[in-house]
């Protein structure tokens, strides 16, 4: 089976490759498993060196959009027998923000230039989307409701969360043209994230944590009775695979599904990081509101009732203290002890 | 005041364009009403002769999606000063079904490069986007909720259906960003519409009273007690007028509004033609089922609650005999008794 990933050299793409190549064999929409014989990460970036010394790895770098422009005459990037592709490629909300032709051609234009490259395939291959929790946004004119739903209306409230649900109703649509086999799959924030702070709104609520284990001051700018709604690396990815095994059956209507978040606040984020970390780790968080990412933070939905990913067998996590656990198993090279 | 009507020769185009006309004034957005002293109908078709010869219209004829092009060295199509667009054109939901590239073109590139046009004026100008109920798709996977809000989830089961809602969404984040003050309005299907049957699903929710009443027999494909949810062309036009009335306030949120609808049935639609023009003339209806189009018909929904149009003062029609009254008062030359 031939894979391929977009954003293949991200944080949840390196993540993805990893997993599948660890498991070998994917079943695919509820066929048999198969060897999965090839994954191509396309990305700006290189992939780190473990992946890149995959045999079963391919590396095809530069501009999602370039590569896909239809008198590019380098290798395309959904060669004939490709089975399965995960489309994480996108600019971030900061990015889309500050520059609105950005995000329409990153996110936009790219997805829908990747789905007519799927629809050019001899056989429809299957689609998962990583959409995102941004299509939910609040409004003085349209509150969001308390809990959300597979149903719930998105309002986004930022061009990432509006290019987003576009993608979404593109997949949909090529699905049902019998194009792709699509699986529109909304990601929630992701914490804890290795690595470094990016542009996203939502870096905090991975730098409160992550920093303060390597002993580094870290801001938070929200008040601690923030509401938020979080997911491991870990269980994100496992709703990406889940997505791409799921039967049509299982998967049900092509409108996109809710990944499960676990419901908490910054005040219990930095709670559990003393619990499991000690009080003086969690003293390296400095509360400094910042009204600006607190404006768009609290326009987030924080209770999310994920159903359909549930019937799937996706379940939120139970604490967040499992998750800082987490974290600390997979980076032990991340901790260390405060510097004085 | 300029006003650029797309699909401005039309059928809504015509009739929208003649009521401006005989209004003379607008009051635009909640400001203090203006002289109309422009009206621009673009179309590929030219526009009728009442119109071509009041001075205040300007025919523009062609594709819109070339006369958008950057590079189009005529006329632009929506010129540094004018306030208003009206965005009616588009292609139909049978041609988009049979030519999806032909759809997405028609109904995504153009929508798209109109926003672009209007984001390049010095102010900003008002857009009221033509949606359409066929953003409301019914499923086996997700059955349509019995009765349908402003803000329940939109599920098109065409291509055109999913044009639309991703149009609304395009406008929504055009207007956050103040490129446009957009205005989402979902029209229903309409009837009873004057002139000849067209590619549509809906064609003969029309043809079924129009051709009887110019005593011509006209089949009817789906069974009596189909539900159906209507609007008249005159109540259709007064929503699209009052979307580019209302203030922002009055307007509320970016997401689209339902324009109201009646909710009756085929059956009710034939006793109602009784009832005004005889049962002769109801007699040349043919009930002959055809299942693709019934298929379709029922996948639509028929009850629609549209309570940010009422908040405008925009209610349904009270009976399908009003509407057939209002047809005959407005084209009396196409009523013939039945043929023998």
């Amino acid at each position: 089976m031939n894979i391929v990933i977009t954003g293949g050299a991200g944080f949840l793409g390196v993540r993805l490759a990893r997993e599948l190549l660890k498991q070998e064999t994917l079943s695919l929409a509820g066929s048999p498993a198969q060897t999965i014989t090839r994954i191509t990460l396309v990305d700006r970036a290189a992939p780190p060196a473990d992946l890149a010394a995959d045999s079963r790895v391919h590396a095809m770098e530069g501009d999602l959009n370039a590569l896909l422009e239809p008198d590019n005459t380098a290798a395309p990037v959904v060669a004939e027998g490709t089975s399965l592709i995960f489309h994480l490629a996108a600019a971030v909300s900061g990015e889309c923000e500050a520059d609105f032709d950005l995000g329409m051609r990153s996110n936009l234009d790219a997805t829908r230039a990747l789905l007519q490259a799927c629809r050019e395939l001899k056989a429809a291959p299957t689609l998962v989307f990583a959409s995102s929790l941004a299509v939910f946004g609040n409004s003085p004119e349209q509150p969001l409701p308390e809990v959300i739903t597979d149903t719930t209306l998105p309002t986004p409230q930022n061009s990432y969360g509006i290019q987003k649900f576009i993608g979404e109703q593109l997949v949909a649509d090529y699905s049902r043209k019998g194009f792709v086999r699509g699986r529109n799959v909304r990601l929630m924030t992701v914490s804890v994230r290795p690595g470094k702070p990016n542009g996203a709104a939502s870096s905090f609520l991975s730098g409160m944590i992550r920093e303060p284990l390597a002993g580094v001051r870290a801001v938070c700018p929200v008040a601690p009775e923030t509401p938020v709604a979080l997911s491991s690396p870990g269980h994100t990815i496992d709703g990406l695979i889940r997505a791409a095994e799921a039967s049509d059956t299982q998967w049900g209507a092509r409108t996109a599904i809710n990944l499960p978040a676990l419901k908490t606040t910054a005040g219990e984020m930095a709670a559990a990081l003393a619990r499991v970390a000690g009080k003086e780790v969690a003293g390296l968080i400095d509360w400094q509101p910042d009204p600006l990412i607190a404006n768009i933070v609290t326009s987030w939905p924080a209770h999310i009732r994920a159903e359909r990913a549930a019937s799937l067998g996706l379940l939120p996590e139970q604490s967040f203290d499992d998750i800082i656990r987490a974290y600390l198993r997979e980076n032990p090279y991340a901790v260390k002890p405060p510097q004085r």
